[in-house]
């Protein structure tokens, strides 16, 4: 028909499958294994649904507060979204409107060149070297942005900070994105860096600390400037985005900071001793400070393995892609869980 | 700076200001003045926290699946968003892409060129009749896509379907959308008509009649094809928009329908009778289908009714625009809250 002409065609992102099968262990989209903070409990059950019936605070007040607080950063260099996807697709939108490719890894967040695409961004990857590693003099040349995930995804591999403020050093004239999602497990926030950079945006979840993928919350932190502009964008999409819910359990589950420092520190330890099991029975990874682990067998396929897991309702992630056919990303869940998949991959591989 | 040449710049949408205030009567961004249905708040108490660490459906299934139930359409018609204009914003992005302006009337929703300048869309409004009304004629030039409300807003018009029919025919060749944000309380809504028009698609929000605006739900339907476009953009944005409580607490208010239709008699009662009320004081207006009505009064400035209603803590919507500059939008509350309004604009014309 002649309507579809004018139709914005696109290949959209796949995301992990959600199976919903009892006694399955679900390792293949990051989540936490462990419930939000017992606080977010009570607090739902006092939610005023009444108040549903108003428009939610458009600029998301509850929870920019605590973020403030909690980050010692000013109110109007934060900016809320639903879940980091909508904090980054808004900025790709924002900020990437040169007529020069923007830069990101070739092995990275699979959603990246999505928003390139919809939003007709023009962009180059850059290969990582062999170890994974990013080189920051290939982020040196002219270009119309750049952003990575530290620590990487799907590797787990974290960057320095040294080497994420030569990046951004040797890009003034650009915004620079560094995607933070994953960095509560173990790396360290370039958050500093933003007093002094003015083009830097480091962006955040609560989908992965802070066990609240269900609620669809992120943000992001900047300097006044960057987050204007965001917000003038947003405000150009949807006055409110944040519903009631997403502002109030949201609010409350950075509030228990003892809670959220326990439950990453479990998780933590039970990645490190993942790692000792997966060394034992012959895969080789990147040392990963993420909630999952990026991992490939010396032997045998990828492939293999993560179809034999799923007839046992081990759910990991493995994509038919270049460079990393040969792995698996397998999310951190609790001792209980690990113990399942190692015990699983003994039987697939025989030992 | 440099960085900021490649910034998308825009003029974002303004939307009614949210005062909090006790003893306000807030009847400025057409919120319905009744709870959500009793049955969400039960469930609300029941929420199981726990599975806020998982991401949620990622189709919104709970939800499409009683909207498909409630209007009769095949779920693979139905597109969720967080609140319709998330459903409009992507509707514009995905739908309008022609070099050929899209249409819409001069007084209308304030979003549609916000939008439009957003995603650098042409566009050209088509000036209403002087009794606000529509003439189709004007809509059968070439064009890159229609879109209107009905009921119109912020006059609370309604056109006729078989109006409606007529522009829809006239454009088979680009996307119409009819955004029915306001057709619950009282106009006649063209659904039927998407069986028969591939490229209709037509818009409904649970912020109004569905006493939901907390929630942030919008949905659309269309034919198949129309979804599945929408749904590639969408998924090429933001994998899971729908948080867990909007979900299970949307799907909750569409069941209770004897609620729902009890509520929206509660309020067209009320205004018709507040219409006689304005009559008596010597306003002119549109005669609403809508949750407001859009009133001029025959001797005193708007501008002035608007700041002394303020003044008694009244809130009302007022533009300084061409052609509505001496209008207010007033929504309608409770009768007592319309008892108040009344009583004010009494006092304020000296009546």
């Amino acid at each position: 028909m002649k309507w579809e002409d004018n139709v914005r065609k696109v290949i959209p992102y796949v995301a992990g499958e959600q199976p919903d099968i009892s006694d399955m262990v679900k390792l293949n989209t990051n989540e936490n294994p462990y419930p939000p903070a017992p606080g977010v409990t009570d607090l739902a059950k006092e939610m005023d649904v009444e108040k549903l019936r108003l428009y939610p605070d458009t600029n998301a007040e509850p929870l920019v507060d605590v973020l403030s607080e909690y980050y010692g950063v000013a109110k109007n260099r934060i900016f809320v979204g639903v879940g980091s996807d909508d904090v980054l697709a808004m900025a790709f939108l924002t900020f990437f409107n040169s007529d020069k490719p923007i830069l990101f890894p070739d092995v990275t967040y699979s959603f990246y060149d999505v928003w390139a695409n919809l939003y007709r961004i023009p962009y180059k990857t850059v290969p990582l070297k062999d170890d994974w590693s990013i080189d920051a003099d290939d982020y040196k040349v002219p270009n119309g942005g750049v952003i990575f995930p530290n620590p990487n995804a799907p590797t787990g591999l974290f960057e320095p900070l040294e080497k994420v403020e030569e990046i951004i050093k040797a890009n003034p004239d650009v915004v620079v994105i560094v995607d933070e999602a994953y960095v509560d497990f173990g790396g360290e926030s370039a958050l500093s860096f933003t007093d002094k950079y003015e083009n830097l945006l480091v962006v955040r979840t609560f989908s992965k600390s802070r066990s609240m993928a269900g609620l669809r919350i992120g943000f992001c932190i900047g300097s006044e400037k960057l987050i204007k502009y965001l917000n003038d964008a947003k405000y150009s999409v949807n006055s409110y985005t944040m519903n009631l819910p997403s502002q109030i359990l949201g609010a409350e589950a950075v509030k228990d900071d003892r809670y959220f420092k326990e439950t990453l520190s479990k998780i933590i330890n039970t990645r490190e001793r993942f790692k000792k099991e997966l060394t034992r029975l012959g895969f080789t990874f990147p040392d990963s400070k993420s909630n999952f682990i990026f991992a490939s067998h010396k032997t045998v396929d990828a492939d293999h393995i993560y179809n034999e897991l799923r007839k046992k309702n081990i759910f990991v992630r493995h994509w038919n892609k270049d460079r990393i056919a040969n792995y698996l990303r397998i999310t951190i869940g609790t001792d209980e869980e690990m113990d399942k998949v190692v015990k699983a991959l003994e039987e697939i591989l025989g030992c």
